[in-house]
């Protein structure tokens, strides 16, 4: 069976009134209407107020012959337009809400095509760089209206997307039928006008999960008047709808055997399970592998320095960056493969520290180290790409506070995934897949993060990236509306862990703080210098 | 099994949130009410956006236990507000929305008992008196706006009565949780905003029979700000939800046995039929019986004359006012008497014309005819209260001008009678029961209108007055919903006879236009005069 999209086009033939059939416009279309439905659209036809008068001027118009443009809602259709001909296509927006950053695609719900593809920096980094700062300034603000300033940020940037993506391909906000959104917890509060108070503290309770479709108009998105928006339900505070959408682009929740999901924005957001059963956790572990944070991280954009390489014989770096641009800062990706390659390079000790040129072997290395690692402001940095080389004013480079921040990011992730595991008593090794999701699981070699402790030692065929699955959640959703109801029911078949308050979360954290972590016999592959 | 209302309020305790139970507040709140709800509420649950910031405060501030406030719709159940304690009352308002008045009653949701009952002048006389000439004006009014003119102003006068219903018992219009509006179709037209231009042409097509529900804020009638508005659906452009309601109130439509409702506003409509099948027709036979359009006519109001015998021994005239108040004018069943007494007393002739004291056979009957009727503008009136005992500044009198008027109203009544029982070939001694409804039937006297030969000539008993059956549907479904679902489906059972193009009508109209019939035979019961 064809998927069905939450917008869809019917073609409607109603006999022209006559004395004999009096029926009214409206009813009349209702009646005509639901001969046409096909058997997946069979449900109570609803005319919103809002549209009547023009759907019954539209229908008469076109001698009762045409188009039936539908929100396909759980429960009901809403007839919000009819027109003459099939339209040439049926745009919607699928949102991609992030912290720092907004990714979006503009679909076609007729064909499914992506008809344009676009990114935007979250405006509400005005009002504070990470969720907490947000949560805070929501509470009070300039003049007590935090809250407000921050929904209107949002809802501006998403304005200032759709109003980029409509003219990519000559049409206008009022064209797009519908908006999916997938974000995390907090961030579907602020665009929602929810005050997200109760998410940072103990029990840690969002205001909604689920919320209901609603109207985009009733946050002030520019669309089309009768435009829905859906929200990707989140599971708890930080358990965003991102991740149920990377559930529905694994199939985690369907599958036989017992495989893993996970993705790394703002949090680590990790799912384990099958069919059967799933469950879930959370924790900050993301912060130094996303842009806005670490000093030069950024996004996997243009001139994002996404692999690192050194080659350990002839003591050369080799650097490759997004679309080949002159470097001008380091994805997530990139991090990784730069502090593995260090580590290996015995520039970075197993402590996750600078080691200095003492450690070099050779006069080969020692020259690289001279080369690469300077004081800045009193701390170690290494320089990636010199300034003469880069694609700005400064070098490239890896301070030893955001050598830190990764580390403790590793040993975040690492803990969690055990954490997890050890919850159901599953052993990495009975994993089918682990699925790598995330601007961190877009362009990332699973052997470095390996090589860091950072995800288990496994064969490398177990990892599977599957790009920014938030994003794909959101369109998948648009598309079909069985993976919008299987989203909304997934919530309900998690268990959620709140690692925030897990003891046995913070002695796995302490211990992961090492690379590849203190008990090296967990991490086989990777050599350790001693 | 108890009535639903359309708004209810479900007793909810929900487990306060922990590290154990984090699911968000709107979720948790559907969760438990859903395990709440009795068996007829079994649907799904939905929190609209604009109700969802505040019923989660309101829930979380009562410690997750109250009563939770449902809008109960068709397909869903929309959680609008949350009450830490049972409401003392949920009012609900009514409205019989006529051409001329409005009759309301605010109803309690939770008890049934009516609150208060009140009524008004449609504002809309102001553009128009009558049904056609509000729709000219809809087609352009002063600057093009007629249509949003008549808006405002049936809009106004309905936030009026909420205004006053709402006084009267200590509440405001924004306790009001419902409206339900029963009313013609062009009534309803109007208040929707919705252009009537194709209603009073052939083929006389309404741009919507069965409106779905909708927000009374989109249409800015004061109320709660969740508040839907019902609207009694109406069956053809002739044929408004006001006769719905008659067949609610009367249960036509589940009876065995055949039987028939009449009921006249501007227009008379009349539905014949059982649980198997339903006939109706309409058409303009109303106006001589409704306030504002004869002369001395008037609503069943305080001082007018309901009542009139005239005694054929003693040669005295009994007037009967509503109120016992001084008399200020005649309503339907006032009129009706009149015409049917002065009949009797052969003042009127079989045509329906005075005929002077010629007839008279003795000096009292020339005595009564020389006291009451009079020359005035060259045309005989009937003097029904002289000025100095009358409640105005003039007699209440009854013209020639209305005399022919309320002919041309029975004979339209009677041929309408007629038209319909013959479509489907029963006779009028086939009806177990004749229901008669609205401000006609409120006090009509059968046998007067048999006299008049307005209404078949049948034992007294058949005759059951069901008062304003308008309001009294309108009252019914907003205390139950399933009066509601089968209002929304009794329009599809009943076959529609167009009277406007009907030629057996106008013949039978011909023949209608003597007292009490030009054929004799069919009103044994009437004495003939010749």
């Amino acid at each position: 069976m064809k998927t069905l999209s939450l917008v869809t086009a019917v073609a409607v033939q109603a006999s022209a009134p006559s004395l004999a059939d009096n029926t009214a416009d409206i009813d009349r279309l209702k009646a005509a209407l639901e001969l046409s439905l096909p058997a997946q659209l069979n449900r109570n036809i609803n005319v919103p107020y809002s549209c009547m008068a023009r759907v019954a001027a539209a229908f008469r118009n076109v001698d009762f012959k045409g188009y039936a443009v539908l929100n396909v809602l759980p429960w009901q259709l809403d007839v919000v337009d009819f027109l003459p001909d099939v339209p040439a296509f049926l745009p919607a927006l699928a949102l991609d809400l992030g912290t720092t950053h907004l990714e979006a695609t503009l679909i076609d719900l007729l064909t499914g095509k992506s008809l344009a593809h676009d990114h935007a920096v979250n405006a509400q980094i005005e009002y504070g760089t990470d969720i907490l700062s947000r949560i805070h300034f929501a509470q009070q603000g300039r003049d007590d209206n935090g809250l407000e300033l921050l929904q209107k940020a949002i809802v501006g940037s998403i304005n200032g997307l759709i109003e980029d993506l409509t003219s990519q391909c000559d049409c206008v906000p009022a064209d797009v039928r519908a908006v999916s959104v997938s974000g995390n917890t907090t961030m579907v509060h602020l665009l929602l006008g929810l005050n997200p108070y109760h998410i940072c503290r103990e029990p840690y309770i969002p205001l909604v999960n689920d919320p209901d479709p609603f109207l985009c108009r009733e946050i002030a998105i520019s669309t089309h008047p009768e435009a829905m928006a859906w929200v990707l339900p989140s599971i708890g505070s930080y358990f965003g709808g991102d991740l149920i959408s990377g559930i529905l682009a694994s199939g985690l929740d369907q599958a036989e055997e017992t495989s893993m999901l996970i993705d790394v924005g703002t949090n680590a957001e990790v799912v384990l399970g099958n069919q059967e059963w799933l469950i879930a956790c959370a924790g900050a572990a993301g912060p130094a592998l996303e842009g806005g944070v670490a000093r030069m991280g950024m996004r996997a954009a243009s001139g994002a320095v996404e692999h690192v390489s050194i080659d350990r014989k002839r003591w050369e770096i080799d650097v490759q960056t997004i679309d080949n641009a002159p470097a001008v800062g380091i994805c997530g990706s990139g991090l990784i493969d730069l502090v593995a390659e260090l580590y290996l390079a015995q520039v970075v000790d197993l402590r996750g520290k600078f080691q200095g040129e003492f450690v070099g072997k050779s006069e080969a290395q020692k020259r690289f180290i001279r080369k690469h690692l300077v004081e800045l402001e009193g701390e170690k940095a290494f320089i990636l790409v010199p300034i003469e080389q880069s694609g700005s004013d400064d070098p490239v480079l890896l301070t030893q506070i955001d050598l830190d921040a990764m580390m403790r990011s590793k040993a975040a992730m690492y803990a969690i995934l055990t954490t997890l595991t050890n919850q159901v008593g599953v052993e990495f090794t009975d994993l089918s897949k682990i699925y790598v999701a995330g601007a961190f699981g877009k362009h990332i070699d699973p052997r470095q993060a390996i090589t860091l402790g950072m995800l288990p030692d496994l064969p490398l065929e177990t990892y599977q990236g599957i790009g920014n699955s938030s994003l794909h959640g959101a369109e998948r959703i648009l598309l079909d509306e069985q993976s919008w109801l299987r989203a909304r029911t997934i919530g309900g078949k998690i268990t959620y862990i709140e690692l925030n308050v897990n003891q046995d979360f913070m002695i796995r954290f302490s211990g992961s703080r090492f690379i590849p972590h203190t008990d090296p016999h967990l991490f086989p592959s990777v050599p350790v210098f001693t």
